[in-house]
């Protein structure tokens, strides 16, 4: 699901949801971002509580992509900060919008650490923390023409022996279809509706992002299961 | 707490820790007014779950002011219904703040239904609902002032027999000083921080909003208690 730069990308019913729920319902960028990062953090606490860390210190790396799904994981590690996990950014490519800036202000002014470059030597980031959580790249990014840092990124990704966890789609999958020789997540958090590649992933997946109007999940045919009590997320 | 609308409030920690948290830490206003109305259902489902509502239908009143608490109370009114609640709006008067009016758009596109006026005779408010949410006037309302709709809406609140729930601060009451004769709430939501009004709150009194970063709550002296898990909000 993205809402900024969603350049040339097919027309699919999850797309026009997207752009009823802007246009229509008025819901805004920054309240969605908010909302997608909060219930990401949640997910996360859930798949990983801090008792069941492998490692003494609460460590995750969050991988930041360029777009929307970058920001999300932004409000996801300041969320994390403040459920007393250790969160250490690598964001390799800032982005110009106003509204990904000030996400990426927010955790800099909590002291949240941001790498300035991602360890080449696997064994190190192995060593430094208990997950991985991958905020690269959305629904909206072109899998079959990723560029640098991001290329790069992706094959240290998938030499790692820590969980990963991805954010709404698997950094480097076809948002249509699950990746045979791509990044091997453990844990999979779709946000507001699971798209077609998580269909048959076999990790923990959850549904994470309560929000959408009643009309809009009819319409679409989303068929979502119900959330239990005031949970924002469900494990499906 | 508020953001938008601060006319010649008394400069206050509280007022100053709201500025720095939007210039230096650049959170926007609907961000939080988001994570606020959010915290705000939530803590209406704690006090007040379905399961213990007194009438067949889980009705609720949100009374809704022109600035900040009011579009508070529509995000509470909109999360309460994804909570399977029936909330009710009275909005009397609108913003002309964009922010303000997306939020409100939010709410008439779920089908949320608004009252064009407020019934006179208290007796069918008390009949037709369970629980009446004031998120009228906010911290920055001038209580020797208070003109219409809102002195007429108070005259009725005092009135009304059903649980009145407030959001941040009673409507009416001096942000600085509890109220006497003013309407008498079961339960408070302080958000972020409790306002000198709360100290001697003696009903229900919540704390939500969990977002305050570290620096900001040491350097105003807050001495926030510890949200337990993952809780946003702590009955204190």
């Amino acid at each position: 699901m993205t809402l900024i730069n969603n350049q040339d990308t097919t027309p699919t019913n999850h797309m026009s949801f997207c752009t009823e729920l802007m246009k229509d319902y008025r819901f805004g960028q920054q309240q969605l971002i908010e909302i997608w990062g909060q219930a990401c953090a949640l997910a996360i606490t859930k798949a990983y509580p801090l008792s069941s860390l492998a490692k003494k210190q609460p460590t995750v790396l969050v991988i930041c992509g360029p777009d929307q799904n970058g920001s999300i994981g932004l409000v996801c590690a300041r969320h994390l900060r403040m459920f007393e996990y250790e969160p250490t950014i690598y964001h390799p490519k800032r982005s110009s919008h106003s509204l990904h800036q000030d996400f990426t202000v927010q955790c800099e002014k909590m002291d949240i650490p941001f790498l300035s470059y991602l360890p080449t030597e696997v064994q190190l980031i192995n060593d430094a923390y208990n997950v991985v959580i991958d905020a690269m790249l959305g629904p909206e990014a072109d899998c079959s023409n990723i560029k640098e840092p991001y290329s790069g990124i992706l094959v240290s990704l998938k030499q790692v022996k820590i969980p990963i966890i991805s954010v709404d789609v698997p950094s480097g999958w076809d948002v249509e279809e699950p990746s045979q020789d791509g990044i091997n997540p453990e844990v999979l958090i779709s946000l507001t509706a699971p798209k077609k590649c998580a269909v048959s992933f076999s990790g923990k997946h959850f549904l994470a992002g309560r929000f959408l109007p009643y009309d809009i999940q009819k319409k679409y045919e989303l068929n979502l299961p119900d959330y239990p009590g005031t949970d924002c997320l469900i494990e499906l």
